[in-house]
C-alpha cells in the first residue's frame, strides 16, 4: 500500500484520523484533526475530504467533521462477533430485566476487552463500560473470564507487564491472578466486588462456540450490597442460551 | 491521498475491500476478497496485510480474512447516530414487548434508509431489515418519513427516478408518493400495509432533534391482519420518549 516519505502508510493515518475522534468530542474541525492524528493541516484536508467522499467521515453545514455511518455500516453487516451480538440480544434483555442494573458483552480484541453490547436500567448503579468502550483484562469480570482462556503468550504477557490498581480491591499480584485465573477455568464463572469501582460488583462466565473455545463473556454489574453469587446460576443459564442459539 | 495509476484513492480501494464481505459470506480468501474488488491479487494481498496489521480486518488460522472489531470500534464510539441509537435502546425495548415482532430504529444515510436496531422476537412476522441493512426510501414506512422530511433535492431525486415494485402494494406511482409524504408531515405517522412484503405492514413515524430537525425514524412490523392504526399512539408515545432523552 501507498506510504508517506515517513514510510506510514495511508491506512495508519486513517487509523489515527479515526482514532481522533471520542465518544466526548464527536465533532471536530478539519485543524483540530490534523493535529490529533500528528498530520500537516494540508494532509489531513486531503485526508478527510477522501474520507468524507466515502462516506466515512461526514461534513456538517457548520464545517465540523463527524464519523459517518458508511463506516460503522462496513464494519458491522459481516461481522461475526456482531451476529453473537445480534444473536445474544433477546438473552442479554432478559438478564436486564432479572438483575437490573447492566448486562454485557464482551470479547476479546487486542490484549483488552471490548464490550460490544451493554443494556442497562435507568437507576443503575456505576459502570464504567460503554458499548465500544475496552477495559483491561486483569481488572473486569469480563476480563478475567476471557484471559482465563486465553492463548497461554497473551495470559504471559499481562501476568508479566504491571497490573495497574483502580480500588484497593483490584488484582495487582501477578500469583493472585493466576490462583483466580485458575478459579475461573475450574468453576466457570467470576465475581469481582469493587475491583474497578468500589460499589459496584461484576459478575462474569464464559460463551463457548460450538467447538468449545470461548468467544466471548456475559457479564452483570450489580450494587455490592446484592447477594452477587445469587446471580451466578442466572448468568450461567443465559450462557448456555446464547451458545444454543450459536449453534443454529 | 496516494492514488494508483488509474487515480483511483487507496480509500477507494479499502472501501471495495470491505464491502467484499456480506451477511451470508463473512470469511474469504485473499484471492476472492481481490476479485471482488477488482483489485489485481498482489495489490489486494498487500492491502489485506495492511488492513490486518492494523486489525481492521483479521486472519484466522485456516488463512481465511474477515472483518476486525476496530473497524466497528472506531465507526462507533464517536457516532452520533449511533449514540441516539443507545439512548432509544429501552424505549425500542419497551415498545417491541408492547407491539411484538419488530421494532426498528432507522437514519437517512446515501439516498436510503440504513437500520441502526433492529430488535424482535421468536416468532415475529417476516421483515427484511437487518441491522445495518439498508432500503429503499419510496418502499419502507421507515424511508417515507425520513424522505417526508429530507431535503427538497433528494425528494425530487427520489420522484425523478423510476420507484422499484415489491408487491403490487408498493408505491410507484410519483404523484402517489408525493401525497403520501404530504400525508406524513400532516398526520406524523405512516402505514405500509404489504408495501415490501405481501404479509407484513410497517409503521414508522419521526423522532426530532431538540431543533426540530427529523434525525431518525423508529418503526414496528406488524402482521397485516392486526389492528396496525391502533399501535401509531404507541409509536408516537416512544418517538417523544427517545426526543426527551435526545434533549438530556
Amino acid at each position: 500500500m501507498a506510504r508517506s516519505s515517513s514510510g506510514e502508510s495511508v491506512l495508519e493515518r486513517v487509523v489515527r484520523i479515526l482514532e481522533a475522534f471520542t465518544p466526548e468530542e464527536r465533532a471536530l474541525t478539519v485543524g483540530e484533526i490534523a493535529r490529533r492524528a500528528g498530520l500537516p493541516l494540508a494532509t489531513g484536508s486531503r485526508m478527510v475530504a477522501d474520507l468524507v467522499e466515502q462516506g466515512l467521515l461526514t461534513r456538517d453545514a457548520d464545517r465540523r467533521v463527524r464519523v459517518g455511518m458508511r463506516l460503522w455500516e462496513l464494519a458491522s453487516r459481516a461481522s461475526p462477533t456482531l451476529s453473537l451480538r445480534e444473536l445474544a440480544m433477546p438473552v442479554l434483555e432478559d438478564l436486564l430485566r432479572t438483575v437490573g442494573h447492566h448486562a454485557q458483552l464482551g470479547v476479546l480484541d487486542g490484549g483488552e476487552v471490548l464490550f460490544v453490547e451493554r443494556l442497562s436500567t435507568e437507576h443503575a448503579v456505576i459502570n464504567y463500560t460503554r458499548i465500544a468502550a475496552r477495559l483491561p483484562l486483569h481488572a473486569s469480570s469480563s476480563g478475567l473470564v476471557l484471559l482465563a482462556h486465553a492463548a497461554p503468550q497473551l495470559q504471559q504477557r499481562v501476568l508479566d507487564a504491571p497490573l495497574a490498581r483502580f480500588t484497593p480491591a483490584t488484582i495487582t499480584d501477578p500469583d493472585d491472578l493466576r490462583r483466580r485465573l485458575a478459579h475461573v477455568r475450574r468453576h466457570g464463572y467470576v465475581l469481582c466486588p469493587g475491583h474497578l469501582h468500589p460499589d459496584a460488583t461484576g459478575i462474569a462466565v464464559p460463551v463457548r462456540d460450538e467447538a468449545g473455545a470461548v468467544v466471548a463473556a456475559v457479564s452483570v454489574i450489580v450494587p455490592n450490597d446484592e447477594q452477587a453469587r445469587g446471580y451466578v446460576a442466572t448468568l450461567t443459564a443465559a450462557a448456555r442460551r446464547i451458545e444454543k442459539l450459536l449453534a443454529h
